[in-house]
């Protein structure tokens, strides 16, 4: 499996994928054709034509996979596939309603397919769908994800802010609640960085670092560059009260 | 119906409930005994030791639903039943579980029972929880909740912070993606505010009002006090892109 999940689209004062256009051209290497998923927005075309401009320095040709007539044809015979963010809920619907989840779900599993994921497509390479940030605006027919990685992703992950006087809950909170639940380690990745999944090795890329959270212990800063090999390892324990 | 609906339970600074508690009384009137659902947090002893505690200066006896052998009784005989906030997700998988989802239903729908919500307590008076702010750490048969409103509510709903470098969606951001899939007004309490429905009548109450999002209209203000009555008419319209 290949993969390269990043945590968002977008670092605050940078154009679409600016921050990873490097990381990117290496991980695609000679696939110069991606199949694009705009689900997790509402205008697929306008999101289409977004991607398609940050990656044309690359040479990189972009295809919608909802402008063909069957939109599992479009990820069935491309070398690689980009999952986008924008609302998880919403992407992982549609991608049950069309049938592409399943041709990803094959084809990235047996090694024939790259796959590039950021925010929402990220969360997706999770086994559940259970440490997304997004409000749940529509039903999936399940939680359950591709599972590309044994482990939960949070991307976007964001440090308690010192001095707030909101009451909702941190994302630390979240997670703990989420650990209280489940016994699965959860990678919380900043923005910035991303995750590089290349068959038995998994390295964190990028800026910013990571937190990972696991049941029964204190969270642990993960640099930079750090190798987290170790977690394809994990064996997932769902619905598995503390 | 008989409904009084938190934003949250604390205010930032005070102890529990301290910032609703003359409401709260006034609310119960001669309803002295309250059946409490502590199913949103993982601590059930705990979390209804705290609500008992916050609830003594009035002389209210607080039975958590969970001590009895069959957690329906508490509810099926009390005069009124308080659902505290933590994770929604939990929250309706556990009363679905229980049962007590039905017997809440069926009482309050037929005005026999008050109803005090606080945050996710607050969510599931809506006829889903798709617009809860909470983390999908487990999973409910659905996302169906208990319409006793005909619209959305959006607890702890926070302004954007305007100097923020997260790229992370706002909360209006995420409602109005709720919006382009779902024709369904959403009623978004500021921490401090509540929605108090007595029949027909439904008024905002508490401190730092309320923001009301519709499909195809400017975000409104509401003000503490202000009458939305005219909500309790929506015909919601789930599953309806714009």
């Amino acid at each position: 499996m290949d993969l390269l999940l990043l945590s968002n689209s977008r670092n605050h004062g940078q154009s679409f994928l600016a921050h990873a256009l490097e990381e990117i051209d290496g991980f695609l290497g000679d696939a110069r054709r991606l199949a694009f998923v705009p689900y997790a927005l509402r205008d697929h075309d306008g999101y289409t034509a977004i991607i398609a401009e940050a990656l044309a320095p690359l040479g990189i040709e972009v295809v919608g996979v909802h402008t063909g007539a069957d939109p599992r044809a479009a990820v069935a015979d491309a070398p690689a596939v980009f999952v986008g963010g924008g609302n998880t809920f919403r992407l992982l619907r549609a991608l049950r309603t069309t049938g592409v989840f399943e041709v990803v779900r094959h084809r990235v599993t047996a090694g024939d397919l790259r796959y590039l994921g950021s925010s929402a497509g990220t969360n997706l390479t999770a086994p559940t769908l259970r440490t997304t940030n997004d409000m749940p605006i529509v039903e999936p027919p399940s939680f359950e994800a591709f599972g590309f990685v044994p482990f939960q992703i949070n991307p976007h992950y964001l440090d308690p802010a010192p001095d707030s006087t909101h009451m909702g809950e941190t994302r630390e909170q979240r997670l703990t609640e989420f650990l209280e639940e489940n016994d699965v380690p959860v990678l919380g990745i900043r923005e910035g960085g991303w995750l590089r999944v290349c068959g038995e090795t998994a390295t964190l890329g990028g800026a910013n670092g990571a937190r990972l959270f696991t049941r029964a212990a204190e969270p642990r800063e993960l640099a930079p560059g750090a190798d987290v090999s170790q977690l394809l390892a994990t064996r997932p324990r769902y619905d598995s009260p503390a």
